[in-house]
């Protein structure tokens, strides 16, 4: 069996790195042909490896790669490019780069890693801004791919356009969803509606052999209408993490209605088996992180509050978008879609 | 007893005028100091009043208001300015500028009832951009104002600090929160973060005698951290879609997931006291609609959706917003507050 080679950014996230060598652990345990390239400060790491259970792997399945600094939240994105280029996060994005690893999964700052992924591993010809793609799970019980969610802010018309072609080619060769419909996500569904960016964006995907069917709304990413929808990444986030905090709080509302009296409590021991199925779908956990569409190599990128099943999951994430060809794919996919200049 | 006096755009909303004339019924039942103006064709609305057990109560306690055409989805906001002049919206808005009514109702074209609003009524001084404020149920059992959700599409600096502004003093002269915390929503909490404008926007409300607390992120929408989060009409409107739609996709899942089996729908039987209650706070047919801030009158807009309950919880809210001097105390609190020129 042909072994996938993982680099994980260790001192990457709120939890780190407890939480990412735990993750790294069940990783480990759960998938048989992965070898992870562990990233932060060699004798650290080394040190604290026997207390996670990882000793046995190294050598065998675990690489420790020196990095000695961290990307914290107060750095700017642009940290890894310049003053911090000995941190984890780009040690790690590094690695994918001189092919020393298949892809690079990190929980921290989010735009450092998509600069560190964008900029060291570099992005596929024809992408100007790499996209954070999210596949949300709607009503219809099919995906649908929200696509920027990555804080690429101040959106030119072209970058969300090449965001729909992305999440296009993603939700085909990827989920298998056949003809993609594609949309972009505006306050109206007329074509009238939105700013003169999000209608110039419209202007551009109606022009490509896509299944482009305009306007979405805010509604649609979770009615099942479109398959694809692309946004610029200020509003793409905003919409994330809200809808990651409502449903929490509706989870946490119904929890305490199940508990509000002794008759509820009874019936909570009854609907328990069904409820902890659906709650399950709405746990980022579940997901792990999300890929970064665009670059020459796999990067996902999770939550910073990431636990070690995130972790896990996030490092299954990365090897499931490396066996899936998804670069190629989009590379592929993208010069015959785009535009030629 | 004095009345309160509210104009009903009868025509507008997805399933008026039976869902307008329905919810004019129940507001009338309910409230004994409501009167109501109906903004409709006269004759047609004169033959639809028994059918809705409305004759009783007309010239008593409805007046009619002819206006013989409609605003439509497919018309462009201004219509009520220019060829629509005589559409039920704008007749109902003129009738609060002529001071025959004291607030109005809406559940058509949002961007039009806005332009009516604003242009028809009035914008109070140092408002350039009246702002659609809605009052988010949060997980603290606390109100959160978000603001605005009504599509003001490329705002700039200055607009989203009035939207700031607004959103305290109604937070609190009509909410009752001292201090309101006020944030701009961004993607991050660090000052860096966000685009220029919302950068821009944030420099300016901490020049301003407010409890600004900076960066808003998406999740402190639902987890009651700020009391007021003044953000861009697109976002905002595609946050409110987007949220309404998850909920009630959760919901959806919640009951699919009570009638899963046997044991879950007996146990759903238990439950269902206690989620009933919580499912409530969720639908947004309890609010009827949203006030527009920074008018010189008052004026709720609902959503196209609105069914007979909605729209007597609009004109419930119309007559709260009027009796609690919204507008005025806006427009103090605004003049203490807002730069000078």
């Amino acid at each position: 069996m042909a072994s996938v080679r993982i680099a994980l950014d260790v001192m990457g996230g709120d939890h780190a790195p407890q939480s990412t060598l735990d993750g790294a652990k069940q990783a480990l345990d759960s998938w048989p042909d992965l070898v992870l390239l562990l990233c932060g400060d060699e004798a650290r790491l080394k040190a604290l490896l026997p207390k996670h259970g990882l000793e046995g792997f190294l050598g065998s399945r675990i690489e420790l790669l020196h990095a000695p600094t961290v990307v914290t939240m107060e750095d700017k994105g642009t940290a890894v490019l310049k003053e911090k280029k000995d941190s984890s996060m780009r040690v790690a994005a590094q690695a994918v780069r001189e092919g020393r690893a298949h892809g690079v999964v990190s929980m921290g700052h989010t735009g450092a890693a998509m600069v560190a992924s964008s900029m060291v591993i570099g992005r596929l010809e024809g992408v100007d801004r790499p996209g954070l793609a999210c596949v949300m799970p709607n009503k219809q019980g099919r995906p649908t791919v929200l696509i920027d969610v990555g804080s690429n802010v101040d959106c030119r018309a072209e970058h969300i356009a090449q965001f729909g072609v992305m999440g296009a080619v993603y939700a085909e060769q990827v989920l298998g969803v056949p003809n993609p419909k594609v949309g972009v996500l505006s306050v109206g569904e007329e074509e009238t509606k939105g700013t003169e960016v999000t209608r110039e964006a419209a202007a551009l995907l109606r022009t490509l052999p896509l299944n482009f069917a305009g306007n979405a709304e805010g509604r649609d990413i979770w009615n099942g209408n479109f398959d694809v929808i692309a946004c610029d990444g200020f509003v793409g986030n905003v919409v994330l993490k809200s809808s990651e905090a409502l449903a929490g709080a509706i989870v946490a509302g119904i929890r305490e209605a199940l508990t509000s009296s002794m008759t509820a409590k009874l019936g909570a021991l009854l609907v328990k088996p069904g409820l902890k199925n659906f709650f399950r779908k709405l746990d980022y956990r579940e997901y792990g992180g999300l890929p970064l569409l665009g670059i020459k190599g796999v990067s996902v990128i999770g939550h910073g509050s990431s636990d070690a099943k995130a972790v896990k999951n996030g490092i299954g994430a990365a090897m499931r978008t490396f066996e899936g060809k998804v670069s190629e794919r989009i590379s592929a996919g993208i010069a015959g879609l785009l535009p030629k200049d």
